[in-house]
């Protein structure tokens, strides 16, 4: 086996549709900026592109170093010569979602109209509506299937719906640690979190972009998006009950090691995300539904594409037996279908931390759909 | 046997400590005044006097009804004629805890040195403190040694601590859906809530009495506790992903059901509860740990006490292993030990809900109980 490297240097590139793109609510945007970034070459077949879907949280710079910074893309330990991703063979594309903050037009791009940010006056967007500007990307880049379209969380959700959208335009698709649709307790504490930021007296309706920022409502909500990325356990082996500096108990500054983590990614998180992005793109979550026009299995149905189903054990935010209704409904559609539940105590962010286990899945399935492929 | 009946007009009464309590920090609360209930009559014996112990949000109105009020008290459905807690048997008291702020003393209490409510001026207290608060309550009672003291969630843990505290006080102790101490996971759900509430500009340090409160946060911080009291079954059949009156998707009122729960729970806590009590209490909840001085099995250790232990399957805030630690320690302490996980579906609010299987264990424990006191 060829050692892993790293991707060195990459920078991310934007691609600007003046014509922007009409929503699933008829809605037209215009015009629309999608960021991305993409990693190794295109074959001359442009058989070999991979598309990955990011989470909440994420954007286009999944792997490699950005000039000057110290901190890889997201998901670089699964993207690069040798790794699952291995960018000696395939053509990664990452792209930051429709609504975004990372670069992609969002409810903070400015308005043309207005030349204003849009703020509240951005449209309601969906998970299809990311996949309608993923999809013009893609045919930017002239390619005609992916050889798989691959994500964890609301990344999944989008490899969900790119099956439902584009079937004929993916060769395979990698839902990892997601759902065909949130349960009342996603929605639940995916609502918990747009309250806490318009509780914050700085949200002011959205529009809070040429003043102060609604911060503190805004790290409230990742702060509870922490806890459920974690498990009980992970939790327990990385805090336990440990007290900051072994003093306390103080009065209600953060004593115990949990509370200062959770403050401290609060904190940090609203350096870089907008509030309203926040809210735009939870709702996006929590409408998905990848039944909502006709059964997911039946929208499938004899499809030659094939599917590699991820969940993990631990996972309390998206339990396994989601994982497992994707499974059956693509079984159902007569898909070839594998299913992985990995034994990993990380809770919901194993998808980004249980790098082995799922370079060793995905390697092995890139490999049997890259075969398969040439054979049909 | 006999029909059950409810109490009909009950209410509170209030016990003052002028010379207050002495809490375990070793600073002096003084005067403290306790809110409490009682339901039935003490026999001539002193021998069946039962103490109920609240959760974080409850109070000592446990059962029947107050004066020109629809709603009964919060176990209304286990306390009564031929109920669980046989008030033609039994001597039932329940009363609010310390830094509550329904009747008893605490943070929006009145600090008699300056005249204006304690606010942040309140000293840290302890699950314990708040057992020294009801030892004195049954001392003033003229009770030596209750039949049973019994709770759920933050009620068991003051359950644990007067058995802890006072092991000659009690004969038989039931914890419900509780803890020796809080999990890493725990605290961070109540470090979340804090933040919402210090996050409200509205808090202002604590000092709010005589303004707006900060409403807002406090609200924010019981839609989360609100998620982890329901299990993902029980959402799940309560609200599924139904839309308000079926329309929507809008862009961020509550459209789903279960955002439109979630709203209503939170605005409906601020009109009772007080912010600033909600942080010292959950601070109370998160220091708490039974094994703090000497571990809990040694201090136990051949006490002539009886434990019922009873925990909830789909309760994952409070999960039933957390129960079984204290079956463990009981058992290892040489104390006769009942343990019982309720198949219910929901979650940790099940030891409000539940009461028909609670009647049942409950009702058999306390007739053990008082038959055991005849032999021994």
């Amino acid at each position: 086996m060829d050692k892993k490297e790293n991707l060195g240097i990459v920078d991310t590139k934007f691609f600007n549709l003046p014509q922007g793109i009409t929503l699933a609510s008829g809605e037209k945007l215009e015009p629309v900026t999608i960021a991305y970034e993409t990693y190794g070459a295109l074959n001359k077949e442009k058989s070999n592109a991979v598309l990955i879907l990011h989470a909440l949280s994420g954007d286009a710079h999944a792997a490699g170093l950005h000039e000057g910074e110290d901190k890889p893309g997201w998901w670089d330990a699964m993207i690069g010569p040798a790794k699952a991703f291995d960018t000696n063979k395939y053509f990664v594309i990452c792209s930051n979602v429709l609504g975004g903050c990372r670069g992609t037009t969002g409810p903070s791009s400015i308005n043309l109209k207005t030349n204003k940010p849009y703020a509240l006056g951005f449209p309601l967007i969906s998970i299809g509506d990311m996949v309608t500007a993923q999809k013009a990307l893609i045919d930017h880049l002239s390619i005609e299937k992916l050889l798989t379209v691959v994500g964890g969380s609301m990344g999944g959700m989008q490899v969900l719906s790119w099956l439902v959208k584009y079937p004929k335009a993916v060769r395979s698709a990698i839902p990892i640690a997601t759902a065909l649709k949130h349960s009342p307790q996603q929605i639940a504490f995916d609502e918990v979190g747009r309250q806490a930021i318009m509780a914050d007296p700085n949200w002011k309706s959205g529009n809070y972009y040429d003043g102060t920022h609604p911060d503190s409502g805004l790290a409230v909500a990742r702060m509870v998006g922490h806890i459920t990325y974690m498990s009980d356990i992970s939790m327990e082996e990385k805090f336990g009950r440990q007290r900051k500096n072994g003093v306390g108990p103080f009065k209600f500054t953060a004593d115990f090691e949990v509370e200062g983590y959770l403050r401290y990614r609060g904190d940090n998180f609203v350096k870089r995300f907008d509030a309203n992005s926040y809210l735009y793109i939870t709702k996006a979550m929590d409408n998905f539904d990848a039944s909502a026009k006709r059964p997911f299995h039946e929208v499938l149905s004899g499809q030659p594409v094939k599917v590699l189903a991820i969940a993990f054990k631990s996972d309390w935010l998206y339990p396994a037996y989601q994982s497992k209704e994707i499974v059956k409904a693509c079984k159902h559609a007569g898909i070839e279908t594998s299913y992985c539940e990995v034994d990993s105590t990380y809770g919901h962010d194993a998808f980004l931390l249980e790098t082995e286990e799922e370079t060793h899945l995905i390697s092995h399935f890139l490999k049997s759909v890259s075969q398969k492929r040439g054979k049909t």
